[in-house]
């Protein structure tokens, strides 16, 4: 009888430690679905016309003059739509906070979406060092010296992905614990 | 008498089951390990001297005047030495295939990995794509005409990389499923 009460107190201790997992869990979800949204908006919309302009030629730079850009923009564009998507289950979680095959169903979906995030974000990065530092071996010229505002912004948009990573990072390991807690 | 017979079975059975799951961690590792040595190598070894020069200059090409190939074969170095550090832990499941919290250790470690791997990797072919094609927009010129034997080499050592990369998630979900499975 006294085994069985310090049983379900063990539990129910359980359940409430799984429940703060899954409130936090949610809470990081909206955060990084912010972040990528906010990347990708800022990346999407970066352009740059100079002020001076030849007969033939208006200097303009945009974003998807660099393919790796269009894929920043499309790999936060579908993170986005995946963390939303995910937020159904996280909710389930709080609710039935005994779950266990949804929390790993979402921990493995996490893992590919951190790939892809990773992916564009780091591509972006070499890139966008590239634009700032040239290469002189490569005779590659640092183009914001011309195109300031557009570096910025597009330096800016990188942000948002990489505090998106750290919020993978850390649901990944909540449903690590969580499972690792519930066994 | 009868129940406890079947679930001893069914114990016994979730054991064999987990025992191949680890003999399987325990190739892909190997078979990452050897991937990840062998885009280190290949990059890290990548030079070409073109044929001709003139008074003031020798047109070579290495590996490290491209900060980003520097990154990828310290990333693949790096995780080649994780890899062979976790087959000690591989080889503990084998024999010991109950374990869980040393699985969930692993899994948390091999999503590190992949983050670093992916990282590198993806920028490395971001840089790579940009040597070959260029970029009209920004006066980026193709280098892969003249160093075309670098080229080829930076991008075929991508390849083990991303073999690497495959291996790593196919262990994450195996460490998942063993998780999973044992509960």
């Amino acid at each position: 009888m006294k085994g069985a009460g310090l049983e379900a107190g063990e539990t129910s201790r359980a359940r409430a430690v799984n429940r703060g997992i899954s409130i936090m869990d949610f809470m990081f979800r909206v955060v990084a679905a912010i972040a990528t949204l906010a990347s990708a908006i800022a990346m999407g919309t970066t352009n740059e016309t100079l002020p001076f302009f030849t007969q033939f030629i208006r200097f303009r730079a945009e974003y998807s003059d660099l393919p790796t850009f269009t894929f920043f923009v499309v790999g936060n564009a579908i993170v986005t739509g995946y963390l939303v998507l995910s937020l159904t289950l996280s909710i389930f979680h709080i609710i039935r906070s005994a779950a266990v095959g949804t929390r790993i169903f979402l921990a493995i979906f996490d893992t590919a979406a951190l790939g892809l995030l990773t992916a564009a974000a780091s591509a972006t990065a070499a890139i966008v060092y590239l634009a700032h530092k040239g290469n002189s071996s490569a005779n590659w010229f640092s183009i914001c010296q011309q195109y300031n505002s557009f570096c910025e912004r597009a330096s800016g948009s990188l942000i948002g992905s990489f505090i998106a990573v750290v919020c993978f990072i850390l649901l990944i390991l909540f449903s690590a614990f969580a499972v690792s807690h519930h066994r």
